[in-house]
């Protein structure tokens, strides 16, 4: 049916309407009182949501264009640096590396699988003579589903003491805690499509003061991506180039309804969520790509055995307007991913979980019964 | 008054009522058949407005993203290029070569007058050694409201053989004529927020197969503004990273509003608009910063005497709720710029001209007798 689709993907994720509504408001000047008042409130707002009184900047960018600020502002060429790898994100980060000329090692793990802190561990402590400058760590892993074990690298990189680390929280932020100023987390970088409520268009990144001790020496070249420029002007409330202004409208109203729903509360909503899908699809009988120990809170990605990944897809799209993500890469045709991120409710999950079980029963799927995946998501939603 | 903002100033620019409406729809999924459709189609309609049938790249980014991504991609360490430098934008230009380690040499020109086409042609009629790389123009330059002689330039450009030109049309394209083809310009740069009529996050790089012929071998480091990636992309009719989505609803719905005026149409919308303002300003005794010969379809630069520039400003912010922009860097408080660009009609330069009228009143501005600049705008209205 047409204007009754539904984003149950990794982003772009859903938008309040008020949100949508601020988006259609006649811009204002960017020069103007008007903008700088919004500007402060935002970036209050962010900091909040960022949990640190570091430094948060807005840039017109994506997420990739806001880590790759993250990045290319503290380093130098023929840097060491660190970059775990398990997953479509993760690699990105290691090839924005190489572009630049920084030297790269890669911790990888296999797909669906975490990155083994201990392996950073083992090399950070290695490194007497202090020569990593940064280990780069994609906290939710998107491709996958994975949520990597931010808070136990953190601490072996506070432990080596002269790296910065360096976050891509495109897809955690906003759906669990992110602690940046107690984890000591240098460079945090996310985008406005996902926990944030809005639509694409907007790219954050939090920097620690020691990661602008970093920028001082950096030699990496940026223009429209040089974080101080923004840094100077965030000073007097104000953008170095011309910002995304309707977006800066919108922010505005979602960051006034997270603070409504509260911190713990948001975070609550994603455990619920994924823990309801999770539980959803073992009733199901369906194989979860991520073990529970490490499932990211925005995303949960499924391999089904017996039944395509992409007749399920087909499906939702076709019959219910439900979108759900697919595989990237070589997990193409093999995963299908549930997006529960951002602006989602229990009812949300109720309703993809029923259209999955409705496709299930459409391709004569015999594995589990019918109800049995509602029946353990409402479980999860009505005890929690 | 609340909500009854009028913009007249270079960018953000007016928007219309069902480009703002689009903006708050739903967002979708960017992997879609569904975007992949609006991708096609808004890439034609900016082939059309371009004047090209060279690729139009579209990134989340503002005009100062574009034009670097515009230079960056053609580029090597030590390339020697030209840049004219006339305006805080054109010097803007200069910076990001420096930045990059590009051999920038600058052809320069007081603020408010146009750079000598003539100053190119020798230096690039002297360099028979084909070693200048590129040569970089702005052709409206926003600070100032000069207009570049852009096609003089590009015919020199094409003399020398060898060299790039590369343009920021920022807010020329859409206001005046940028033939590309024609004119053989191989990187012609935008913004959304200026003759688009869409507020800002997005920006529009027209690239030549020749300019494509020099990014095979050109070295400067660049990922998220790496426009091979938007073109691999491109082809079918996706982006390499999350495009702003909502922005797209917009720019299909402004470029069918342009479509249907017609480019004739809107340029001369432009012209008209530009002599009006222009014909008003002379009649108050206010004198104009550009010559008429060289007068930007986008903004005028008026620098007033016995008045000051930001008392105008002032009060039409005050009582009538109408932006004007001031002037920037050395120009601030000498000059104050009407910008005339984008979704802008003749009643609002009646509108604009009455406003300044009235602030020369109250001002006790004794120059030119009321009524004067009204009668001289309506007078260029009446008869276009």
């Amino acid at each position: 049916m047409d204007d009754k689709l539904m984003l149950m993907i990794p982003g772009p994720t859903p938008v309040p309407e008020q949100v949508l509504l601020a988006l259609a408001k006649h811009p204002i000047g960017h020069r103007s009182g008007d903008f700088a008042k919004i500007m402060a409130e935002v970036v209050e707002g962010l900091k909040w949501l960022h949990q640190t009184q570091n430094d948060v900047l807005i840039l017109a960018a994506s997420g990739t264009g806001a880590m790759e600020a993250g990045m290319i502002n503290f380093l130098s060429p023929g840097d060491r640096v660190l970059v775990g790898n398990n997953g479509k994100f993760s690699e990105r980060w290691a090839k924005v590396c190489q572009v630049y000329g920084v030297n790269v090692e890669q911790v990888t793990a296999e797909w669906g699988k975490p990155v083994d802190p201990e392996a950073f561990r083992e090399r950070l402590e290695a490194d007497t003579e202090k020569q990593i400058k940064a280990v780069i760590v994609t906290h939710s892993e998107t491709s996958t589903g994975v949520l990597n074990d931010l808070e136990t690298i953190s601490r072996y990189v506070k432990a080596h003491g002269e790296a910065l680390i360096m976050v891509d929280a495109v897809t955690s932020l906003g759906a669990t805690s992110v602690p940046i100023d107690e984890w000591g987390l240098d460079v945090v970088a996310s985008g406005s499509q996902k926990g944030f409520m809005l639509p694409p268009g907007l790219g954050f990144v939090a920097v620690s003061p020691k990661a602008w001790k970093a920028y001082e020496t950096a030699k990496l070249p940026r223009f429209y991506l040089d974080l101080g420029k923004y840094r100077k002007s965030a000073k007097e409330n104000s953008t170095p180039f011309t910002p995304a202004v309707n977006m800066f409208f919108a922010l505005q109203v979602a960051l006034k309804l997270m603070q409504a729903e509260g911190l713990e509360n948001i975070f609550a909503r994603h455990r619920r969520h994924t823990e309801a899908t999770r539980a959803a699809m073992k009733a199901l009988g369906l194989p979860l790509f991520a073990a529970d120990s490490n499932a990211s809170p925005a995303i949960t990605a499924v391999a089904p055995v017996n039944v395509e990944a992409e007749q399920i897809r087909s499906i939702l799209k076709k019959k219910f307007d439900i979108i759900l993500a697919g595989g990237q890469d070589q997990l193409k045709g093999k995963i299908f991913r549930v997006g529960h991120l951002g602006f989602v409710s229990d009812r949300d999950i109720l309703t993809a979980v029923s259209a999955i079980e409705a496709a299930l029963q459409e391709l004569h799927y015999e594995n589990s019964s019918p109800g049995a995946g509602v029946a353990a998501a409402a479980q999860v939603l009505t005890q929690a």
